[in-house]
C-alpha cells in the first residue's frame, strides 16, 4: 500500500522530506511584534504578520516549500551516556536497532521519515517524568508517539528527536460503570477500549479508520474527530481529565474523573490537540456512552449535492437524537473503491452516496423512524435509491464503502490529501471549483466526508508526484478555505507537514499566543519540534 | 428575598466583605516554588506548597477567613480625566450615578459588596477594546459583569473596580439554520436567545434558573452548567468559537463557527470558566440542538437513594437517548417548598424526589419509552410513586419544584450554599454525613441537585449568620470533597468567595500553571482582580 511512494532512506542519514506537498508559496516575514504578555522578557523571533492572503507575498525563498522541514534544532546528540542512562532506567525497552527503529521513524503514509537513533518505552508515568526531566537537562529533542497513524508528520522524527513510544502503557486504571467513566493509560488502542467497554455495555464516544492501532493518548493529544462526532461530540468535551507530564519532568495532574469541575482554568485543553508540543500525555478519562441496543445503516444514493443536504436536513429532523453519522462520498469514490478494491456499489449510480447510521435504545423505535425517513424522502425524490442494513456484517459492508476510500485512493496514484472545515453547505463546492481549476491535470478529484460536522476530505491524485499540480492546487485551496473561514485542518491536525499554514486558519495574535503558550511550558523546545508551530515561532 | 441578610453598604466606602463564611482555617506559605516555565525572570510570590489536607495548618492569621477579601492592590483610582475619556467613548453610557451603580455592586444573593464608582455600557467589540487600552496603560483595574447572577461573588467588585457591563451588546451576529450555529455578542440574555431560536426550531444547549437575567458570556465565562448538560454536554463543546478583548485591549479573534477546527491550541478554552481575569469575551458561537417535538417530565418518589441511583441505571438504559434530564431534592428541599412557597407535593411523601425529563423526535416513541420505564421501575418498586406531564403548564409545575428550591431555602434562614461534584455514588452520602456532623446546630441541611452530572447542592441553614456553625461546616465538607476527588465547586466557579479552597481540588503545580497563565495574558492583573486565583497567585 502506497509502497510506490516511499523513498528508502538510509537510517543515520539527515532527514530527507518525502511528502509531495511542494510549493511555489513562501511565508513572509515582517516586524510585527509578537505576543508579548507579561513574562516575555528577551525579543522573539517576529511572527509572520501576515494574514491568509498575503502568506504567498514573499520572504523566504520561493523554491523552498512552507512544508519542508526546517534546520536541525540546535538540540545535543545522544551520546552513550545518555543510552546507558536510559538503559538503567528501561531495561529491554530502550531500543536501538535499526530494524526495530525503522516503524517509529516513517508515518503510515510513508510521506516522511525521520532518523530517530532511539526508541523508548516506558511502562508507568514515572519512567516518563524520568525521561523527560533527564532529556531537557540535556536539551535532548523527543518526539512522543501513539499508534504512529497520524497523517500530517505529527508522530515520527525529523530529524534525531528521540521517540518516546506509548505502546507500553496499555492498562485500564478503573472504570465507573454507574457513570460512564473509563481512566487509563495513554497507549491503550482504541479497538481494545471499545472491546472492553463493549463487554460492559458501553461504547468509546469516538471511532476512527485507524481504530486497531491509533492510542488513546495519541486520539487526545491530536484531537481526533471520526465517525461518531456528530452524535457524542468533541473530546472537548468528553475528556474529562488528563495525566501530562511536562517538558521538564513534573507530571500535571489534573486526572479528575468528574462530569463537571469549575475550579480555575481548564488546563487539561491545552494538551488535548497540541499533538505532543506542550506535554506528554500519560493517562485519560473519558466519558463512555451507553451502547446502543440498535444500530442501523442506510446507504443512499442523490443526484445533486443540494439534495444531499436537504436529505441531511429532513434527516436531522426526523432521526433527531438516534441519528449517529451522516457521511458522504461522490461518484469518482465509488468509481476508485470498485476499481481498485472491486467493492460493489450495493445501489444504482448517483453522483452522491450518504451514509446514515442510526444508535438507538429501542429496535422498534429506531426502525420505525428510519423507515418513516426513507419513506418520505424516496417519496418527495430527494434520494433516487438506497438500501438498509440492521445486521452487522452488512453494516460493516456499508460502512466500509465509506471507509476504504482512503485505501482506494492509495491504489489511484499519487495522493494530496486535504481534510477542509468549511460552512456545511460549502464543502462540495471547493471540489466542483477544484475539479474545474484543475482541469484534465489531475487524474481524480474527490470528495467524501463527514457532512454532519462540515468536514471534507478532499483528495487528488495523479500518476506520479507532480510539483506542477500541486502548485495548481497550493495556495488556490488554502485560500478557498480561508474566503469562508473554514479550517485548512478540521481534524487531522498541523503535525510537520501544515505547520505553515496556519495562518490560514488562525489570526497572527491567536498563533503569537500560542507560542507564548509553547514557550511557558516548553521554554528549551524539547517536545515533538518542528511540529504545529509555524517555522517563524519555531 | 434575602434582604435579612443584607446590610447596606454606603457607597464609595471600601468594600466590606458580607458573606457568612468565615472559618478557623488559613492558608499556609511554604517555600514551594511556583510554576515558572520558561518566561519568568523574577521571582514570583511562593505558592501555597499545601495539599487540601493540610489547607488548615497555620500561616495566616487563624482569624482571618480564606474568603475574606485580600487587600486592594496597587491600581490607580478614577481620576476626573479618566470620566472625561469614557464619557467621550461613551456619552450616556458612562455611569456615575451612585442610585444606579447600587445594583452593579451587589450580588444576586446581597452576600457581597463592591465600592466601584463607574459603570460602562460599550456596544461594540471596539469599545471594549479602547476601554481596556486605556484601562491597562493607567492601570485601572476592570470587573467585567454581564447578568450578575453568579453566587460566588465573582461578578461584582471588591474595592472601585470599573465595571464594564455588556448589557448593550446583545446583538444576534449570525444564524445558519443548516447547522444550528449561533453567533451573537455577550450580552445576549440567554432566555432572549432562546425565544429567537425556538422560532427557528432550535434550542440553547444550556438552560439554567437564572435565564431571564444571565448574559451568554458570563455563562461563557463561568463555564455555566444547568440543567441540560446531562444531555447536551458542557459548553466546552457546544461553544465553538470566542471573541475575546485581552487586558492590553487587543482583540482575540477565535469567533469560527465550525464544528471541528484542529489548526493549533483551541486558545478559546483558556477564556470558558475564568471567570473574566483573563479577557473579556465580547462574542460567542454556539452550536445550538434542534428543538425536540416532544417534551414529557416525571416526578417520581424514591425511599432510599441507593433505590434513586438504581433508578438512573435503568433510566438511562430504557430512555436512552431522550433522556434530557435527571434531578433530584430530598424530603427536607419538599419541606420548604411546602412550608416557603406553598407548593404542594404531588405525590405521596417521600425521603427523595426525582424529576426525569425526556426530549425526543417522536412523541408517541417517548411516550411508549417513559411508560415502559415507569411501569418496570413501578413493578419492581424501584419508586414508589409518580406522576407524569406531557402539557407545558404541568411541565412547569412539576419542574418548579426542582429549580425553586434556592428561593425555598432564603426563607428559611441564613443559607451556607454549597456546589459539589463527586462520583455519583457519593452524592448523598455528604448530606447524611453532614447532616449527622452537624446534628442539632443547623436549622435544615438539604441536597438537591443533578444526578446524571454527579452535581449535589448542598444547603445548610440556620435562624441567622453562625460563625460556629459555619466553622463545623468548613473544612469537613471540602475535606471530605478532597477525599473521594471531588470539586469543590461543581457549576458554580471560585469567583471571590471560593478562590482560596481551590487547592482542595487542584494540585499545587495546576494552581502554579493557573497564575503564570493570568501572568502571561494580564501581566498587571487589571482583569477582575481577587478573582478565581487564590490571594497568594494574586
Amino acid at each position: 500500500m502506497a509502497g510506490n511512494l516511499y523513498r528508502n532512506v538510509g537510517l543515520k542519514t539527515a532527514f530527507r522530506w518525502l511528502s509531495p506537498l511542494k510549493a511555489a508559496s513562501s511565508v513572509a516575514k515582517t516586524l510585527s511584534p509578537g505576543f508579548s504578555g507579561g513574562l516575555l522578557q528577551t525579543p522573539r523571533p517576529a511572527s509572520s504578520g501576515v494574514r491568509c492572503q498575503e502568506l504567498h507575498a514573499g520572504g523566504r525563498s520561493p523554491t523552498q516549500s512552507p512544508s519542508a522541514a526546517p534546520e536541525r534544532g540546535t538540540f545535543s546528540r545522544v551520546t552513550p551516556e545518555d543510552l546507558a542512562f536510559f538503559r538503567e532506567l528501561l531495561p529491554g525497552r530502550t531500543i536501538t536497532d535499526p530494524d526495530l527503529l525503522e516503524a517509529c521513524n516513517v508515518d503510515w503514509l510513508k510521506s516522511v521519515k525521520g532518523s530517530g537513533e532511539v526508541l523508548l518505552k516506558p511502562k508507568t508515568t514515572e519512567e516518563v517524568s524520568q525521561i523527560l526531566r533527564y532529556c531537557n537537562r540535556g536539551n535532548l529533542a523527543v518526539t512522543p508517539q501513539g499508534g504512529n497513524t497520524g497523517l500530517v508528520g505529527g508522530s515520527v522524527p525529523v530529524y534525531d528527536e528521540i521517540v518516546l513510544s506509548t505502546a507500553l502503557m496499555n492498562n485500564v486504571l478503573n472504570f465507573d460503570s454507574a457513570s460512564g467513566i473509563l481512566s487509563c493509560q495513554a497507549g491503550c488502542v482504541l479497538e481494545s477500549l471499545s472491546v472492553y467497554l463493549e463487554d460492559r455495555d458501553y461504547i468509546m464516544p469516538l471511532d476512527l479508520g485507524a481504530k486497531g492501532s491509533c492510542h488513546i493518548g495519541g486520539n487526545v493529544a491530536t484531537n481526533a474527530g471520526g465517525l461518531r462526532l456528530l452524535r457524542y461530540g468533541s473530546l472537548r468535551g468528553t475528556v474529562l481529565g488528563l495525566e501530562v507530564v511536562l517538558a521538564d519532568g513534573r507530571v500535571l495532574d489534573c486526572l479528575t474523573a468528574l462530569r463537571k469541575d469549575n475550579t480555575g482554568y481548564d488546563l487539561k485543553q491545552l494538551f488535548i490537540g497540541s499533538e505532543g508540543t506542550l506535554g506528554v500525555i500519560t493517562a485519560v478519562t473519558i466519558l463512555c456512552p451507553r451502547k446502543p441496543k440498535a444500530v442501523n445503516v442506510a446507504f443512499l444514493g442523490c443526484e445533486s449535492f443540494e439534495q444531499l443536504l436537504q436529505t441531511f436536513q429532513r434527516c436531522r429532523g426526523m432521526l433527531g437524537e438516534i441519528l449517529s453519522a451522516f457521511e458522504f462520498l461522490d461518484r469518482d469514490c465509488m468509481r476508485l473503491l470498485n476499481t481498485h478494491l472491486k467493492l460493489a456499489n450495493p445501489i444504482t449510480d448517483c453522483p452522491f452516496y450518504i451514509v446514515i447510521e442510526t444508535s438507538g435504545s429501542n429496535p422498534t423505535h429506531d426502525e420505525e423512524k428510519l423507515h418513516q425517513f426513507l419513506e418520505e424522502t424516496m417519496r418527495s425524490s430527494l434520494v433516487t435509491d438506497g438500501t438498509v442494513a440492521t445486521e452487522e456484517s452488512k453494516i460493516k459492508a456499508l460502512w466500509s464503502l465509506r471507509e476504504r476510500v482512503t485505501e482506494a485512493l492509495t491504489h489511484d496514484g499519487f495522493t494530496y490529501k486535504y481534510d477542509i472545515s468549511l460552512p456545511v453547505e460549502r464543502i462540495y463546492q471547493l471540489v466542483t471549483d477544484m475539479r474545474e481549476h484543475l482541469g484534465d491535470r489531475a487524474k481524480s478529484v474527490v470528495g467524501y466526508g463527514h457532512v454532519g460536522d462540515g468536514n471534507l476530505h478532499l483528495n487528488i491524485t495523479s500518476p506520479a508526484k507532480d510539483p506542477a499540480l500541486l502548485a495548481s492546487i497550493e495556495p488556490f485551496i488554502y485560500e478557498w478555505t480561508a474566503r469562508f473561514r473554514g479550517s485548512i485542518s478540521a481534524e487531522h491536525g498541523l503535525g510537520l507537514k501544515k505547520r505553515n499554514y496556519i495562518y490560514y486558519s488562525k489570526s497572527n495574535m491567536a498563533v503569537d499566543l500560542m507560542g507564548s503558550i509553547k514557550i511557558l511550558l516548553d521554554p528549551k523546545g524539547i517536545l515533538n519540534p518542528y511540529k504545529t508551530l509555524p517555522d517563524d515561532l519555531q
